[in-house]
């Protein structure tokens, strides 16, 4: 089994790229769940539904997020009913939304809607929240402590963040099955996402950090910081302002410890020695993502990397 | 003011007629609550929603409710999701239900909600729920008891109801304003709504019939068997199996001691002696309502019917 812990968009492409390049079948993909809010009563997990999508060839590819072809007139709807529209929500986002909080409401645990969510949709590999409890982000922002949906949607990213909580993690539980997963896995990739508010919230789970260390398998990670830049979404910024180096090498010191390896971009070559020097074996790839045949290729690409650092392996 | 008391279809077009009649701003409809269900976690009020559509006229015309050219993109996702789509919910109605129940779930009540609906979708009108408790229809049929929805949307309405009971009711109490409406309007009309399953529920939240015996205005009921039969549903045949006859006269029998006089269909003229001597005053009308215009005109027939009964009219 390969597990990978993925958060959204970065991690459902490695996902996906992974599942192209093994028997799908045979990847766990472990998923933030510290991006989950209610909307109007209905209850969103973000990264799940990022994962879940990709996975099923449903997402859309302009976006890397929502359903290709999605239309918008429940969300209209609710604008002529007095609501702002904040958030945007599809007509068939929404039916995983309300079918989400109905079985969750009915008794039924976040992992196990999301194994029947991806089932319904024909997804071989299984996609799971690293907790069924709720984790949820707390951004600090010079305008004080925001909602992660807040922060990353409504406000479009624009603040500061000069810290970050992940509310009930100290008590979050892992679902089941996680720990063993990853415990047991051949190989275990984290994910090119954010690594303050996707990946930290899998990790900082009790018992998962734990897991990692003892797990038999290889770990590698891959960069979500390319040329200093991140491909999507505010890391660059936020590992700044939070007083880390954004770049493969500020990547390289947040896993080092962690993981044996780190899969870097080409263009980050030049950090490979500093790298090394904390520990981390390294390689360098083009690691931009692109279609779903370039993903495998990737991923296949990450793996040999991974077997490479195997016990035992050829050096 | 105008009362007029109302399920679901033939309630919401005997409403938009006398909001067409009047100054809308001086109707109040008082809607049966009884239909009310859950639909994946979502409350659903088919006959408040019937009226509110009418009156703001979004109203599937075809149907009688629903709105009109409302997409099933939603209802289409949750079928791949695994779910049976029983329930026929639009798009465009899905954003209803969706902020009813967080609005409700908030802490607002059904007739707080259904005020701000109402305001949203500019209807001058004031529609309300008989009451804010949870009441629910349940029928009695040869496979046993049946949630209302079960028999009227699920089964068709194809088994023969052998009683009728309203779950929570004797408990229930009026919506705020409700009874006051009642007992200081100029004209109550009970609407041509199936007498047992849409206007019995409203009747019998307690205080209800109270106030209608005290109500100081003229009290009409119009029949919804025309030529011994409904114009929809099942009223016909829910009334023979009941042990009522399905005509202008069973209606009238149903009615007596509560209204003053009752609106006949022009077909059933020659039943008004035998209604006449329940004590009931009547009028044999063209009561089958078109478009908007010709709901206006019923009525405004309907609305001078009853002022020719008030105290002191001329004979």
């Amino acid at each position: 089994m390969i597990v990978t812990i993925a958060g959204g968009v970065g991690g459902a492409k490695m996902a996906h790229g992974l599942a192209g390049a093994i028997d799908p079948a045979d990847l766990s993909v472990i998923v933030n769940t510290a991006d989950d809010f209610e909307w109007h009563g209905l209850q969103i997990s973000p990264d799940l539904d990022t994962v879940l999508y990709t996975l099923s060839g449903l997402v859309n590819p302009e976006t890397g997020w929502g359903i290709a072809g999605d239309s918008r007139v429940a969300l209209d709807a609710m604008t002529r009913l007095g609501e702002e529209p904040w958030f945007l929500i599809g007509d068939q986002d929404l039916a995983t939304h309300v079918l989400r909080t109905a079985r969750r409401r009915a008794g039924a645990s976040l992992a196990e809607v999301t194994a029947q969510l991806g089932n319904s949709l024909g997804v071989a590999s299984h996609i799971a929240p690293v907790t069924n409890d709720a984790i949820a982000t707390i951004v600090n922002t010079p305008d004080g402590e925001l909602a992660f949906q807040d922060y990353f949607v409504r406000r479009r990213q624009q603040d500061d963040v000069l810290g970050v909580r992940i509310a009930g993690i100290e008590s979050a539980q892992p679902a089941s099955g996680v720990l063993d997963a990853i415990e047991t896995a051949e190989t275990i990739v984290i994910a090119p996402s954010n690594p303050i508010v996707s990946i930290a919230p899998v990790l900082d789970v009790p018992g998962v950090r734990t897991a990692i260390h003892r797990a038999r398998g290889v770990k590698v990670a891959v960069s979500p910081i390319i040329g200093g830049k991140a491909l999507k979404g505010p890391a660059d910024k936020m590992l700044h302002t939070l007083g880390h180096e954004s770049s493969a090498l500020g990547i390289a010191r947040i896993y080092a410890g962690l993981v044996d390896g780190l899969v870097i971009d080409q263009v980050d070559a030049d950090l490979a020695p500093a790298i090394e020097a904390l520990g981390l074996r390294v390689i360098a790839l083009q690691s931009i993502m692109g279609d779903g045949a370039d993903r495998a290729r990737f991923a296949r690409e990450v793996l040999d990397f991974a077997r490479s650092l195997a016990v035992g392996a050829p050096a």
